[in-house]
């Protein structure tokens, strides 16, 4: 089977089985698995940030990040199209009593100041507005097709942010590929947000984990929030290990985006099928079927059938996310099954799944 | 002072206040008040609903309905310009931990259906989307500038969430305003919520509260919450005999209408102001100031020294309540007021305030 | 019928009535009711504190106050036997994300220093803990017989939290029983607590509202808060009007004192009847029922065939609580009726309520 | 290091380390992970539940299987001296909205039926009251010494929650060790809960991970949470495949029971210490400092610099946890080193550390 579903899909490396197979250990609750404790600086080091704290996911990155800064009652001003505001459950509203706002998404992932400004009442005195307490953007965004936020933008959002006297969190789970696509260090990206996650078990293929960054005391109370919502874990130094080589290793990410842009134009050469390449920035393609006898059900279903897993991904674009699993043979026998699927008839619809 | 901010403003009636002195007390928190007791039994009838609970704000009728209804971790689908996802400071998320999902609303008020229906997932099985659990409508819709929600309209979204399995709540917060306006009984618009709100202290002019009706059984959640939110109160017959007075007379409602659409017509013949009469439903204006010079905070600054209140209602339009506490004699100077103030030049802003 | 259940029963006096008809009116969302804005001044003033807000019940005074001091996730501490722990629904948990800790409560309804110190991690680094982040007290205590905290134990809790950098509330719903029962100003009591809410409709006997004082700071957070919990009202002066006057005659309470001790010193001429007349210090009398023939369902039944109606609160004990609706008459039939019950043979039980 | 702080510290073995490299992967998230499915289908098998769901802690297992047991707004019964209430960060109250109702604990570990029967309300339909919707209990008993809750007692709490029409969660941690200590399968003690979890990180010494089991509509509510929480993993097959053998292996605990009892045979022969071999059925020792010189901070901190690591557990005991890292030699030498402490002076403190 061709995976084209998600990154979430690599698996551990050789050398990352056997550094997880001689990892020093101990109980990272008690803060003493040593493993851990050197994943923690070599994240924070690598981001540019005072202190990291390993996390069991991306969604407890966020959660956990939105709460450290959100107290109860307030808003967080979150993409229409973001993962935190998806893919995630609800998790804040839930847990942390905050408003979920959703401010529309530009084609390339960005949360214009406008619009963000708009979700500021004029009157923050009035006891009927919930009052904003954070912005999130996502970098490189999931649904806006692995597009990279350009620094400059980063730079105004940290402005706004700033006169308005609220934090920015990035939720980076690809974040390495925006630094990699953007040829930058990811200090370079980070530098403008408070805090930030990035997943280790998408593209940079470790098999579990996410780390979050920011100050000493936002990581703190990270760190407290980590445990109420049953993420501490003990000898967490056997996953850990691989999380450093992910990123040790994230230059590699480079190859995914090179496969991208492969599998984009031959995509871009099939009909019935719509593309655009020059939007291919990083590991991410979308596409749709133009062919009317086709939808994206028939397409994605039919392929599964012929060895090719992929899967829709909001508005009825299919995507494809690129990873270290695959090499360029994947890429053109990818094309070439899309090839094939469009062209025929489609088959009656046995089932579909639906997932980031 | 010709007070146009808000329809809150009306103040009891004679007859309300003779009501008040003389009805029959008891403790409602034992649910030994008569008088309250018998308002909840004229608002259930009226509204052609098994029962009803009176509430000391419509913020916490809306709160308990959408609490009642909607479980921990579940989506409420709400109009972006609804008063309920914007003026009562997020309540649901932080008492309830649900998640508001905005949806657009139309210029008249209304939520397509086709918009209701992408908020629910194609998998519901999927444990990353939070589920909707119910959809909210606002009628008369203040935003809307007291748009009259259409009966078919009712009927199509009745026939939705059945489809869906989820129930429909109606901030009928001026829903008699929507009766009158559409000349059908209140009842006729409530068959096609499982439940409903409507504000005794608007243009009803009852000094405080709203009441929430339903099946039996939701009102018992609802009470249930109502004690928990801190809204059971003692001797709410004091109260509630100027709500019983309130719903009797509903009818004269009709006279805010109709100096609504004067007051509409007058503003239409002013330079500078757009308005659109054919619009104006019920006892709501709304209008733009179009004059280069001014902006809604100049004119409404300026006409409240010469004594007319009125306030900004989003997106920088002004609004214009009509109620009991007004004759036309009020109506045809705001009019000149607002007309002199346009042609004037502003003087320098002090300051401003925003409220519903 | 003798209403011996609650001092809720009171109902407004002549005087309150006539103020409440002719109480100036405006709307108090906006800030713009003059009776309301009396009575907070006039509340603050009394308890010697910098501001006042209006509550539609105790239990809203309460939630919003246990809110406005602690932040989601953290602990408050509360007497075991206390109306906020054991009569309000749990909504700090709900709406607050707070955690209860309930303390072991004194038969004076003191809580001991070292009972509260134990709620205190050794080491508040540890995320595992829930961190206190306030001490309530509850005076007069209603489930200990209206007990009267002593001064010089509310100064040690004062200095106690001073210690912990934790604040105290004081839940004094009967707060001016407490100043009347020890001859004191209730300025006097209160300047112990960081925040208090009392009860104008309890033996105040205007019909509805509580007043949460405190700090300027703290009251803007505790009116933001009532407006997300539903308690901002309109036209508040109708009744506020009531509690002014309730305030200012708060020197009557004394006659409730001086009648239930009355009522003590006649059941203690029982057979068949317990109760500690040197206990009785405000207006509540506690007694159980030892003939062995009886329950409290039995008496509290059988005593309101004849007239008399009084509820159980707590452990079987039998609560009478005296108030401006009662007069010596009242008490002496109400020891004539008790009497007579607990002499007979018991009927059999048709039913029970339990209420605060 | 003589480590007995907790059997958390506990490593995987070297089949373990293996049974990790060689494990088949996917990603659980999309449920594709076959280790991950494997370790869940046996975990239901032995424990005789219809199902099961991998977690990252046992504090997610039991706040996921609280909140899908107990509504927003209700109560959870909890012994005041469980792990659930003290060390689990109020998790509950935070995320659910749900209060903790602490009932007293009995030294053996046991909630009494009359303490749990009091914190039902006489009237449920009281709107005051937050009604129980879930009994919690814990076995073995951490703070209770390791406590074996009796099978009678289990079938008695189980016959009065189905009385009640509530369910019973079983915080089995150290489940497995209940089982080894009384000889019974560990089906024989889950039968009498709705759900339990049991941690596979304690003395079972899997390197992370807890296992929640119930039936099948209960695991889906807790599969739903566990995403919602951020507790949803990638590659869990790489952690999971040590949880297989960790159960598998289970049987090994009795080693576990047996030095436990030596170590307590030991401290029993020393002075100034106190100690109740006979209490002692599982792998935790409990003891005190008797020797009026000396603290457990004096002792915990001079046994640490002889190289032994034992912690405070409540009330100013002392707990020896034993495991699988630990020989008979080991224990010999924890009394030698307590025994030297205890006769000597002590020293001046440096400081001190408290976990579970």
């Amino acid at each position: 089977m061709i995976e084209l579903r998600s990154d979430t899909f690599t698996l551990p490396t050789p050398e990352m089985i056997r550094a997880m197979s001689e990892a020093a250990l101990g109980d990272d609750v008690y803060g003493e698995d040593p493993t851990a404790n050197r994943l923690e600086e070599l994240a924070a080091t690598t981001l540019g940030k005072e202190a990291a704290c390993f996390m069991p996911s991306g969604t407890m990155a966020n959660l956990a990040s939105l709460m450290a800064h959100a107290p109860r009652g307030s808003k967080v001003l979150v993409g229409d199209e973001s993962d935190i505001y998806i893919y995630e459950a609800g998790g804040a509203s839930v847990c942390g009593g905050i408003v979920y706002e959703p401010i529309p998404t530009q084609p390339d992932g960005r949360l214009l100041l406008r619009d963000l400004a708009a979700a500021f009442p004029a009157d923050p005195e009035d006891p009927q507005f919930a009052l904003p307490a954070l912005i999130c953007l996502e970098n490189t965004h999931n649904r806006c097709g692995g597009a990279i936020l350009p620094l400059e933008y980063l730079r105004d959002v940290r402005r706004f942010a700033d006169e308005r006297g609220v934090p920015v969190h990035m939720d980076g789970a690809r974040m390495f590929n925006a630094a990699v696509g953007a040829g930058v260090p990811v200090a370079e990206i980070a530098q403008y947000a408070d805090s930030a996650q990035f997943c280790l078990s998408k593209g940079l293929s470790a098999p579990i984990g996410s780390m979050v960054v920011g100050s000493t005391a936002f990581i703190e109370k990270v760190r407290r929030l980590r445990k109420m919502l049953g993420g501490g874990m003990r000898q967490v130094g056997t996953v850990a290990a691989a999380g450093i080589l992910a990123i040790e290793n994230a230059a590699a990410l480079a190859e995914d985006h090179r496969r991208a842009a492969l599998l984009a134009e031959g995509l871009a050469r099939l009909d019935g099928i719509e593309v655009a390449p020059q939007d291919v920035r990083t590991n991410i393609v979308m596409f749709r079927v133009t062919d009317e006898r086709h939808t994206w059900q028939t397409v994605a279903e039919a392929a599964r059938e012929e060895g090719l897993a992929i899967a829709e991904l909001g508005h009825g674009r299919l995507r494809a996310v690129l990873h270290r699993g695959l090499d360029d043979g994947d890429v053109n026998e990818a094309v070439s099954i899309i090839g094939r699927v469009v062209k025929s008839d489609p088959r009656p619809l046995a089932g579909h799944t639906m997932e980031v």
